[in-house]
C-alpha cells in the first residue's frame, strides 16, 4: 500500500469510528436512556456530529483523498482500493457542495419541524405544521440546487439515500407497478374470502415471544456472539462494527405479529451489516452500499422467507411450544394464511405486502410535485386523501391518519421513500435468483435450514460492502437490472393461491 | 458573562460531552458489548480518547483559557467563575507537562503490561510479569519528574487523584492509623467470639435480589429517572451528565452480600454526582472533587449506614419477605453481626473495614519505596509478603494472592491506593457531623428515612462539584481539617460492641 493510500484509510478509520461512537450515543437512547438523559443526550449527538462533519469536509481530509487518488493513477478501477476512493470522493463532495450555513440550517430546521410535527400529529392540525413543512421544502430544493442535477430535482436527493437512482426511473417502475397492485388489490377485496388473523392475537407472555424470537433471528444466522436484541418503541439495526451488529423489537403481549416480523425484519438488516468483509469494516466500503438494497435484506427475510408457507411449517410447532394454550387446535396453515391477510389500510407501515408498495408511490408522486411547485403545500392534505382513495380505496377521517403519519418529510428526509419499493422488487428479484440457485429450497427452509439463503446473500450481496453501486449489484448478483416482474409475479402466485383467485 | 470566558466555557463543554460519550463507550463495554465488539471497541476509546487530548492540550484551548483569566483577572477568587478557571488552568497545565512521546509510551505500555498482568497472575508468575513492572515505573517516575514536587516524588503523582494530598501527609496518617488497627484488629482475633456469616449464604434467587437493591438505593436517594441499574463483573458508577448516573452491581445467587453492599456502595459514588449542580454540568467544575471524597460518599452508603444496626434493623423486613425460606428464624441482630465479621484476609477487595486500612497501607508503603528505588522490583514480593505478616499475621500462600492481585501498578495508576484510606477517613469524619447535625439519627436510619443524611451531604459535599480542593472540602463542610479519629473512634465502639472488647 502506498503512504499516501495509507495515510487517507487511517483518516476514514478514525471517521467510522466515531460514526460508529455515535451510532452507539444513539442506541442507547433508544434503549437504555433513562428520561434524565435526554437533554445532555442531544449535546452528545450534537457534539459529535459536528466534530464528524468538520473532519470529514475538512480541507486537510480533502488533500488526503487526493493525494490518495494521484497515487492510485492508473489502478485497476475495480480495485478494492479503486472503489474505496471513488465512494470516498462521492461522499466528499457531496457533504462539502452544501455550504455550511445551509446545512446548520436544515439541522436546526429539522429539529424544530419534527417537534412541529408531533405536535400536529398529535393535535390533528396540518394548518399548525404546513409553514414549517413549507420551510423544509424550500431548504430541501435550495439544497438540492446546490448538490446539482441533470434531469429532474428529484434526482439531487435520491442519489443520497440510493446512489444512482433517477427520479425518470423510480416513476417509470411506479407506472409498471400501479396498475398491476390496483387490480391485484382489487380482486383480493372482490374474491369474498377474507382471511381470518384472530389466531395472531391472544395472550402471548413476553417472555416467551423472547424465546422465539432468539431461537428464529438465530435460525437465519443472526450471530449474538456479534450482536444483541433489546427492545425499542421503534424497532431499528444499528452497527458499531462488523462485530457488533444490533437488532432491535418491540413487544405486544397481546400480539404475536409484531415482535416476530420485526425481528425478522431487523435480523435482515443485521445479516447484511455482519456479513461485510472484515477488511471493509471502518473504512468507506464498511456498510451496506443503499437504503433500497438494505431494505431488500430486511423484506426478503421478513417477507420471502417469514412469511412463506414452508416457513410457517417450520416457525408453527415452535410457537406451539411456547404458547400451548392459546394456539390450541390451530395448524401451520392457519397462521401462514394469517400472517398474510391483505386488505387497504390507512397506514403505510401497517400495510401488507400487496397494498404497501401504493402507499410509497403515493408519497414519491406528492414529494416530487412538491419540489417542483406543481403542488402546493396547502392542497396537499386533500391531494393526499384524493389518491388514498383512488389507489387503496380508502380515505383518512383525518390528516393524522393521512399526510401527517410519518416523520420523515417533518425531518427533511425528502426522495427517501421510493427506497422501500427498491427494495421490495429487489428483494423479489434476488428471490428469484436464490430459487434457480438453491435446490429444493422450500423444504429446507420447512426444515429451518437458511444456511443456503444466507451464504447465497453473502456470496452475492453482502460481501461487496459499498463497494458496487446498488444497479451494479443488482444486475451482478442476478444478471439482469432491476425490473418490477419478479415481484409482481411473486405477489400474484402467492395471493392468487391464498385468495383462490 | 465575559465573550472570552463564554467562549471557553463552550469549549470547556465540548470537552466534557466528548469525555461523556467515551464513559458511555466504556459502560456499554462493561454491561452490554457481545464478545465480538470488544476489538472496534479497543478502537472507539483510543480514537475518542486522543481526539480529547488532543483537544485539550492544545494551543488553542490554551489560549481560550488565558483570554479568560485576563478578563476575570481581579474578580473574587472564590467566585464559582474564578474557581473554574484555577481548576482548569491545573488540568491544562498538568496535561501538558508531560510530553507528549511520553504519553503515548505510558498508554502503549499500560495496555501491554496489563495484559501480562492478567497473565501472571493467572499463573502465579510474578517474574515473568517483573521487566513490565520495571518499566512501568521507570516511565512513571519520568512523568514525574516532568510534573514536578517540591519533597517527595510522590507528591507528582498523588496530585493527580487527591489534589493537594502529599506523601508526608499521608504517611503521618498511616503512622497513626497502623498501631491502632493492628491493635483492634488483634484484640478482635483475640477475643475468641467469631461472628457467624452463615446467614449470608443460601439460596438467593437473582430477581429477588434485584428488587431488593432497587428499593434499598432508591430509599437512600439514587434517582432512577436519572439513572439505571445493570450488571457487571466489577461493579462500577459512571454518568454522562448528572441526570445520567448509572450504576452497576454483581449477584451471586448463593450470597446476598456481594449485590447489596456494591449497590450501596456504587449508589454512594452516584448520589454525588445527581448532586452536582445542574449550573456546573459539563464544566471544569461538573464532577465529584477528589477520588478520596467520592470513595467517602460511596464508603459512608456502604459502610457507616449499610452496616450499621439501625440500618439492619430497617432492611431486615425487607430481606425476609424476599428470602422468607432462607432467614426463617433469623433476627436483625443476627444480619448485623453477620455483615459486619472481622477476620484478616489476603485479598484487600474482599477485607473488612477494620483490617481494609492495612492492606492499603501496605500498597502505599511499597510503592513509595518502589520510586525512590528503595525497594527494587525482584524484592518486591518477598516484602509484600512479609509486611502481610507483619500487619494482618497473614501470609500469602502465592503472588497470585499476593502482590499480583491488584491491576493498579500495572495499568500504571500509582499514587492512588491512598485515596481508599483518606476516603474512609473522610467517611468517618463527615458521619461525625452529620450525628451532631442531625437529631435521632438512628432512629432515622432505622425507619428508612435518609433525607437528612442525603440533605447533609448535599449542602455540604455534593453542591461544590470540584469548585474546592478535598482538603478545603473536608475542613469546610466538618469545621477541622481531616483527621483519622473520628474514623478510627467509629471502628473501636463498633467493634468493642460486637466482639465485647
Amino acid at each position: 500500500m502506498t503512504a499516501s493510500l495509507s495515510d487517507f484509510k487511517k483518516e476514514c478509520a478514525r471517521i467510522a469510528r466515531l460514526v460508529q461512537i455515535n451510532a452507539l450515543v444513539d442506541w442507547d437512547q433508544q434503549t437504555n436512556m433513562p428520561p434524565g438523559g435526554a437533554e445532555a443526550r442531544a449535546e452528545h449527538s450534537a457534539t459529535l456530529s459536528e466534530l464528524i462533519h468538520g473532519i470529514s469536509t475538512s480541507d486537510s481530509y480533502g488533500e488526503l483523498l487526493a493525494n490518495a487518488e494521484a497515487e492510485l493513477q492508473g489502478a485497476d478501477p475495480d480495485d478494492d482500493d479503486a472503489r474505496l476512493l471513488r465512494v470516498a470522493r462521492r461522499d466528499y463532495d457531496r457533504a462539502t457542495k452544501l455550504p455550511s450555513r445551509l446545512v446548520a440550517d436544515l439541522a436546526r430546521h429539522s429539529a424544530i419541524s419534527q417537534d412541529r410535527w408531533v405536535r400536529a400529529r398529535a393535535e390533528n392540525d396540518f394548518a399548525g405544521f404546513a409553514p414549517y413543512l413549507e420551510r423544509m421544502f424550500e431548504l430541501t430544493r435550495e439544497a438540492a440546487e446546490h448538490l446539482g442535477y441533470e434531469d429532474h430535482i428529484y434526482d439531487a436527493l435520491i442519489d443520497n439515500y440510493e446512489t444512482g437512482a433517477r427520479q425518470r426511473q423510480v416513476s417509470d417502475m411506479f407506472a409498471d407497478l400501479k396498475p398491476k397492485l390496483v387490480e391485484l388489490t382489487q380482486a383480493i377485496a372482490a374474491s369474498g374470502r377474507p382471511v381470518d388473523s384472530s389466531i395472531l392475537r391472544g395472550r402471548f407472555p413476553i417472555e416467551k415471544q423472547k424465546v422465539v424470537t432468539t431461537r428464529v433471528v438465530s435460525a437465519i444466522g443472526y450471530e449474538f456472539s456479534r450482536g444483541r436484541q433489546d427492545e425499542a418503541a421503534h424497532p431499528f439495526c444499528t452497527n458499531f462494527s462488523r462485530d457488533d451488529v444490533r437488532i432491535t423489537t418491540r413487544f405486544d403481549p397481546g400480539y404475536i405479529g409484531i415482535a416476530l416480523y420485526a425481528s425478522m425484519h431487523e435480523a435482515g438488516h443485521a445479516l447484511y451489516e455482519q456479513g461485510i468483509p472484515s477488511e471493509f469494516d471502518a473504512s468507506p466500503l464498511g456498510s451496506g452500499t443503499s437504503l433500497g438494497i438494505h431494505e431488500s435484506q430486511s423484506r426478503l427475510w421478513e417477507n420471502l422467507v417469514g412469511r412463506s408457507r414452508p416457513f410457517a411449517r417450520f416457525l408453527f410447532p415452535h410457537l406451539k411450544d411456547a404458547f400451548p394454550d392459546v394456539l390450541d387446535g390451530a395448524q401451520a396453515e392457519d397462521f401462514y394464511r394469517a400472517v398474510n391477510s391483505v386488505s387497504p389500510s390507512l397506514i403505510r407501515i401497517d400495510a401488507d405486502e400487496v397494498t404497501y408498495n401504493l402507499h410509497v408511490m403515493l408519497r414519491f408522486e406528492l414529494e416530487c410535485e412538491l419540489l417542483t411547485g406543481a403542488l402546493a403545500i396547502s392542497d396537499l392534505p386533500e391531494a393526499w386523501n384524493a389518491r388514498m382513495e383512488e389507489y387503496l380505496g380508502v380515505r383518512p377521517p383525518d390528516d393524522a391518519h393521512g399526510v401527517l403519519q410519518d416523520v420523515h418529510w417533518s425531518a427533511g428526509i425528502i426522495g427517501y421513500f421510493p427506497t422501500y419499493s427498491i427494495g421490495n422488487l429487489v428483494s423479489g428479484q434476488l428471490w428469484h435468483a436464490i430459487r434457480k440457485a438453491v435446490p429444493n429450497l422450500d423444504d429446507r427452509i420447512e426444515i429451518g435450514s437458511f444456511a443456503s439463503i444466507l451464504n447465497w446473500l453473502r456470496a452475492n450481496v453482502h460481501r461487496h460492502g459499498r463497494k458496487f453501486e446498488p444497479g451494479e449489484l443488482v444486475q451482478m448478483a442476478t444478471g439482469e437490472p432491476l425490473t418490477s416482474s419478479y415481484y409482481v409475479d411473486y405477489l400474484t402466485a402467492k395471493y392468487s393461491d391464498i385468495y383462490e383467485l
